[in-house]
């Protein structure tokens, strides 16, 4: 379920707060250990078929990966009572932390707690603080008594704590099994990760205190390819020291080097910065368009993109970062010829003669969008994004990118390759890579 | 890898179809059983550390249960060799279909190939035909010789068959395994799609024949929540005779419900119809973007839109189906007060007074561009997306969305839930939902 109710207004009642029980296996995990093995179980249908991307494993391996867990697994299996257990089972003979989410809604498909109470034998019972919950957010944001169905989600297996949920009406909880623990989420992403951050979060550090932490270096590229990249860096890379990870994403690449030791990295950070400085956008884990807005901000200079092909994506992408609005001033779509004209004041004997995919428009759309605008810099944009549209001259995946400054005006041809959404992707990243190099 | 090279460009060296050596186990497959199980295995530290999404789990979800397998488990696993060995063993206890992918890279943390020999004893041997291709490419593209690194990209195991990759560098291979069948795939997202497409599905076809397939209803729905739609079915859903699911995904609704006996479908399509056809745009697996893309088509209709907290994620949204070019002209982020006022001519006192979030500033950019770019309805978008931002009186999540259509101008209040992405993204739904409604 997801709520259009605002954040703080389901927090009145408060919570039992989450304590441990007993200590007993806190020992194992004496801080100065290597790291912990976490496992993560995700449940539904909808991800088996592919309904849905998994962006719940995601958040869960990146937040247990940044707390030092060593996450060994994860598994999506489907809402069958049978294979939830035995998925469980599984993974706690593997790992000493096993966090499950989903299939906790009011449906007849949700059957996360049945599994979970059956791998221990024992029956659900309800949670009256979350019932009470249950009944007051349904009198204040439904005005109706709470349906039978909405019941079920305040029940948990007699042998776990409950973990109240703020956000949202499933009730999660969490069970001691020897020396492992076992967390049970909702699967509403903005449910699974406040709870997350309030109230799992502190239950992992008191109960596995504070464990050696893994160290993690990333380095993000642009304008490389990944072979070129290795052969750079050449066979120094290669070492039990370290665990190193090269990943390409649409016209990006992404190193992520972990170890136990800070000198080790010191010196790896140090190669890295020899061999391929000129490429590297960030020592850390943000997005170019973050890079950017800090850059612009701190020079006080503004920006203004005109798009064509991208449709909107080049403006989407600079604002979904908070805070765009100190530098980012305003973006045209300019799908039709008439918006090139009218708008942005482009002639008509130009885009006949030319073609409106040519490089005089792409040049004159970051133009006049610069100036109609009065920004620092102005992007345009023009190409075929496909899949239809192309002719041999003009093929489906060329693209002119062109960048206004106050001192010069660049224009450049690409041809990329891939279907719709990642040609205007890559676009967007080459986009804003030539203004990045010309701003850093 | 990702290359920005032309797909057609790397097709000049037919590869060797790929087609059976033994016909043995298709018998256990013969047309009419119910289905066969299948398992994903994608192998990657980035996966599991949250890096990235896990978008190939969910691409062959989505193509294995169109096909009619039963997708019974997905694992993500480490690179490395032990736990690609065990997550194939363990696999292959279960499904009858498993299909790998990542870490087939050229890069010393790649190691499935070595993990798929492992698990069969058996020595790695080069393909000789995907290393003429490679270079072939390498020749053509980069105008170098084959770096010794990415020779190994044209190995696999010696029991195994080939599938020559013609998108990337990497070798894709299957094994037949007593009786079940192992592919394994690039995880590079463009190469596992094409390959899939062109070699995967002919081998799953003729290995598993033409078996019984599973018939999917799927129902997309706006402007209702999860527990209504729930309360409105009733009992009637829950059933050993079909598999129901729902899900709720940032302000829509989507029913799937799987049989193998079309006519208990058909008489749950017109129950459905009955109790839920106010809220539903399709009865099939498309956006609502492309519903109303078809009938803005159909009506010869256009669409503008001027947004401002949604910094172009609307145009965005819009613009990702193919032929949008036939009814969206264009969209203007007004992300600055200045463009409210100097591009769309929104008056500098209504500005002061009401302020940019305010009921008349969403009618007057709707209207504004509705008639600065000449179409049939322009929607217009100003709120607070958040974090910052937000005060007592206008806090984060309030939103103005205004509809203008030739006959009468509307606008509606909002207050969304969630960070700023979410809120962003449930704006979009909303403001298409009204459009929606209006042109239906």
């Amino acid at each position: 379920m997801a709520y259009s109710v605002p954040h703080g207004s389901l927090g009145t009642i408060r919570h039992p707060m989450v304590w441990l029980r007993d200590q007993s296996f806190k020992e194992h995990m004496k801080p100065g250990k290597q790291s912990v093995s976490a496992e993560i179980i995700t449940v539904g249908h909808e991800l088996l078929q592919g309904n849905i991307l998994n962006t719940n494993a995601r958040f869960l391996g990146r937040e247990l990966t940044g707390l030092g867990f060593t996450v060994k697994r994860q598994v999506s299996c489907p809402d069958q009572v049978t294979e939830i257990r035995d998925c469980l089972k599984e993974a706690l003979g593997r790992s000493q932390l096993v966090i499950l989410s989903g299939g906790l809604g009011p449906t007849p498909d949700d059957v996360t707690r049945e599994g979970v109470a059956s791998c221990f034998h024992v029956p659900l019972v309800l949670s009256e603080a979350q019932f009470a919950r249950i009944k007051w957010f349904y009198k204040k944001f439904r005005r109706q008594s709470v349906p039978d169905l909405v019941r079920e989600e305040a029940l948990y297996p007699q042998n776990a704590v409950p973990l109240i949920n703020r956000y949202g009406i499933a009730l999660g909880f969490y069970l001691v099994v020897d020396t492992s623990l076992v967390v049970v989420l909702p699967g509403v992403p903005s449910e699974l990760e406040n709870m997350f951050h309030q109230l799992v979060r502190p239950l992992l550090r008191s109960r596995f205190g504070c464990f050696k932490r893994g160290l993690q270096l990333v380095v993000k590229m642009v304008g490389i390819s990944e072979p070129e990249v290795m052969r750079r860096l050449g066979d120094r890379f290669v070492s039990p020291l370290f665990q190193f990870g090269i990943y390409p994403e649409c016209g990006e690449i992404t190193i992520r080097i972990r170890s136990h030791q800070p000198a080790i990295l010191q010196s790896l950070i140090k190669k890295i910065k020899t061999l391929l400085d000129d490429f590297v956008y960030a020592y850390e884990d943000v997005s170019l368009g973050a890079v950017i807005g800090k850059i612009l901000t701190r020079k006080k200079a503004t920006l203004s993109v005109a798009e064509s092909c991208t449709g909107g994506l080049l403006s989407s992408h600079i604002t979904t970062i908070p805070g765009a609005s100190r530098y980012f001033k305003g973006g045209l779509t300019a799908y039709a010829n008439e918006v090139k004209k009218e708008c942005l004041g482009i002639s008509e004997v130009l885009l006949t003669r030319r073609g409106a995919v040519s490089q005089r428009v792409a040049l004159e759309m970051a133009k006049k969008i610069r100036s109609k605008l009065k920004t620092t810099y102005g992007l345009g944009v023009t190409g075929i994004a496909g899949p239809s549209g192309g002719v041999r001259k003009k093929p489906v995946g060329l693209v002119y990118i062109a960048l206004a400054t106050p001192k010069k005006n660049h224009v450049w041809a690409h041809r990329f390759f891939g279907d719709r959404i990642q040609i205007q992707t890559r676009v967007v990243t080459q986009a804003l890579e030539y203004l990045w190099r010309e701003i850093r």
